[in-house]
């Protein structure tokens, strides 16, 4: 194998495939990047079983030359070393070369390394999915959709289907849950395909598999090619293919969980109110699960406290827009509200309570899309 | 105690005084901020015991209020909270008002915080410094002195006296020098100072205090007094007081070290070597030391190469400017050579070998201010 290739493109595949690199994996060789080379470009791949991630350099694209010299052939070189050497190299190109001993040697300038490489035919096979089950969605959508979901998956294992996020299609309706049982966000879209053949009803992602998916997608209009089979998921683009498997087991129905009434109803500005439960949450850290206090006042005023006898008590007094229905005094993670809070982009949001044992609803207002959910904690 | 403080001000002075602060100190009292109000402002405090630092918010300075509403007191903060609470809260000021049982309340929009506070008689007195063995520098030239001699101090206790700089003053020139046994950095200026009185000789101050000192003075050409006594030394500004303890005890004298003639003189560019050496360093990360290997080639080539055999090897070529004197091999540190390379601005550097086994000299070119040596490793 050898080839020359522009550095900056070859720094950008290593770090999209790295995102399924992992030090700890069982088979030995998945500690190391794979590279192939073809007469149409580059081809680099990581995987830890669990998500394998494959990023293609073309030869040309788009009239400009991103690899040149090209001679067939692949090989398995240590992810350890790999990324920092090339992101250090000297100039703007760099050329890799191996020979029938699994050397790699890498050259840039005044620089050669020869690096101990492994034979690419011991790196497991890829499956490759053959499907129909396919549907588009633009890029900044879908990170959307993670974004607004992902951080509410339990990290805990204890049931690891919640450390999933569930991904449902229903009347042309996608829709993404997580919940670790102690809360929840949802988030829909409308889903409009061409496709009569699209069908499943119930997937549930890793977490883990989706953040490392959102860190790798640009946030642009561009499309991505969603696949589904029945125990993977393939997100791809152009020059991206990223494979997830996908969590077994049945995720519990989680609609029955969401009040539909409310006895209280507060609407009040996102930001004020987040920074609000943010300081009460300072004296609350070394509480038992970062509780605060949440209590309706007279005039549209909310007041957020805490207490830990041993710091201080601290109390906020927020000015909200409209407090409708009954009093109410509850506890809750102020962690928990504030993740809710800050994936809200709107200027306000509703706040939906249903007594002081009950869930309770955040909504951005004017948006049915999001839907956060939040169980209260026993204190008062 | 009572005030309104502009909260930018506030922060600042609570980053300055947090330097000194340490959660292990056993003086219990110590992990807290001191806060005392007087007529002419506020002043903060923090201290571990080897470093003391004061912050002074003047009422008025340069006719703009700082402060207002001052009722004189004392108290001391948990430092734990009282930073991040400051930080966030909602408006530009915030008042402080402490009662008889120690209670701090803190005051900002809505917020109200109330503290466990402590009597600030609890808090030791620091020392006031009465000397005029002192001199000043600007801001920067001391940032230089202390950025291009610190990173050498050792970080083990086996000698506690190399864990500091050694400041010297003699002839008219001042002159910081920091060792760990295996590298020395030195930096020395003119030193024109108006003082008769002036009168030390030899004291070393702990490489900490001065690397919490680097980050807190602007680098401007303000300037900072500095007084030294027999074993404290006092940094001043306007609003700021610095004061460290020296360290006991007689700094090895180092010049004996610096080899006074050489064998082999390399010129060459400063960043190309620096990075040549790190992409070295990358497959010698193992090793122990992080050792590279250094060879002069015909046509003023240097070659630097390292060798870990489990992983592969790298060699890299330097065209120099010159190399004038005996061929050389030389091995060391690749650590010690990217630290002393990297506090060098010049463009060019020269590096003065005396042979394999002997130290060897890097300097900026045309500057003889400073100064750096590194021992070899031996390996040929």
């Amino acid at each position: 194998m050898r080839f020359v290739v522009q550095r900056d493109l070859l720094i950008e595949s290593i770090q999209h495939v790295m995102k399924a690199i992992s030090s700890r994996v069982t088979i030995p060789i998945l500690t190391g990047i794979k590279i192939e080379a073809s007469k149409d470009g580059i081809k680099l791949t990581g995987s830890d079983s669990d998500i394998s991630i494959e990023s293609f350099i073309p030869k040309e694209e788009d009239g400009i030359i991103n690899v040149e010299e090209i001679e067939t052939g692949s090989i398995v070189v240590q992810a350890k070393y790999f990324p920092d050497i090339i992101r250090k190299l000297p100039l703007k190109t760099v050329e890799i070369v191996t020979d029938d001993q699994f050397q790699v040697t890498i050259l840039s300038g005044g620089s050669e390394f020869h690096l101990n490489g492994q034979d690419a035919v011991e790196y497991p096979q890829l499956p490759v999915l053959h499907t129909d089950n396919s549907f588009e969605l633009k890029n900044d959508l879908l990170k959307e959709l993670i974004r607004q979901t992902v951080f509410a998956v339990s990290t805990v294992e204890t049931r690891p289907i919640l450390t999933g996020v569930n991904m449902r299609l229903e009347n042309d309706q996608l829709d993404f849950v997580a919940t670790d049982s102690h809360r929840l966000a949802s988030r829909k879209i409308p889903l409009s395909t061409e496709n009569d053949q699209l069908d499943f009803d119930n997937i549930v992602i890793p977490g883990k598999s989706l953040a490392e998916l959102n860190k790798i997608i640009d946030d642009n209009e561009e499309t991505i090619m969603i696949s589904v089979t029945e125990n993977q998921i393939l997100f791809q683009t152009k020059n991206l293919y990223f494979l997830s498997r996908l969590l077994d087991g049945n995720y519990p129905e989680t609609s029955r969980l969401i009040p539909d009434q409310s006895k209280t109803t507060v609407l009040t500005k996102t930001k004020e109110l987040l920074q609000a439960i943010d300081r009460a949450s300072l004296l609350a850290k070394e509480n038992r699960n970062n509780v605060v206090k949440l209590q309706t006042k007279a005039n549209n005023q909310l007041e957020i406290s805490s207490n830990t006898p041993e710091v201080g008590q601290v109390t906020e007094e927020v000015t909200t827009d409209t407090i409708e229905g009954e009093e109410l005094k509850i506890s809750f993670s102020a962690k928990y509200m504030i993740d809710a809070l800050k994936i809200i982009q709107e200027d306000r949001v509703k706040i939906e309570f249903t007594g002081a044992m009950r869930p309770f609803i955040i909504r951005p207002m004017d948006n049915e899309q999001i839907l956060q959910l939040i169980l209260p904690v026993r204190t008062y």
